[in-house]
């Protein structure tokens, strides 16, 4: 038996869905216009700038950024090819590879990260009071323990 | 000068990007896998399916599904090809188009459906309660609200 949403529970999941998808879509354009990347590639700079040595095992990084290998793979090729990743072999395991920050990669992510911030701060954070910035945290901790596998 | 996030923001912000990417990625594949579909697809042929004769202007559905012209026009090429959705030229617009849902687009979406509206149900509606639903609802439409252009 499916377990239909009834009219009020459709409201709320197409407010959420087109709330999400209003919010990254614009995060994308405005990356893709202001630091010719879209948001998923950020997210792999700010990952590699937090790491040890600014470097991470491809197969770490596709955990943290919550990417399919291929997706991963696919989107460090395109930032090798502007100069900002650089992928590494290990010399302890022949099947592993690294990804590391470049120094451009790095200046890429700093100069990128004001109208990034200043986006989600406007479209995010303002918006809400206190109380419903603690309630939202809460609810994206429940719905992502239902995803986690 | 930019308004950084500070530590709680961050988590805040993270916390919610990570649950509606992982929640989208998981609807994208699940209908991928069920129906050859992407999520982005099953949202046409719904708002579709709602529209007086199964039919509405192609700028209409863009703006329903928050598209882009040209992303809606390629999706809607992609819909066309397996027999989905149908462009007919308006005959009091020589510059507008209808698009059409056709029987075997609304079989597809009727089929689809409820693997769809499970996956929606388990990992949003499960996971919170009554109160977090009500809280969803009130925090997505602020957001959007800074959104809609």
């Amino acid at each position: 038996m499916t377990r239909w949403l009834d009219e009020e529970e459709q409201a709320v999941w197409r407010a959420f869905y087109s709330a999400t998808t209003l919010l990254i879509d614009r995060l994308d354009r405005e990356l893709q216009h202001d630091a010719g990347m879209p948001h998923a590639y950020y997210e792999i700079l700010v990952v590699l700038s937090e790491s040890p040595a600014r470097s991470l095992r491809m197969s770490e990084l596709a955990v943290k950024t919550r990417s399919s290998r291929s997706r991963l793979s696919h989107a460090v090729t395109k930032l090798e090819a502007r100069g900002w990743v650089r992928r590494r072999d290990c010399d302890d395991d022949k099947r592993g590879q690294f990804a590391d920050l470049t120094d451009d990669g790095f200046e890429a992510l700093v100069a990128a990260a004001p109208g990034h911030v200043e986006t989600v701060r406007a479209h995010l954070f303002d918006p809400l009071t206190p109380q419903q910035v603690e309630q939202l945290k809460q609810i994206s901790e429940a719905i992502s323990s239902t995803l986690k596998t």
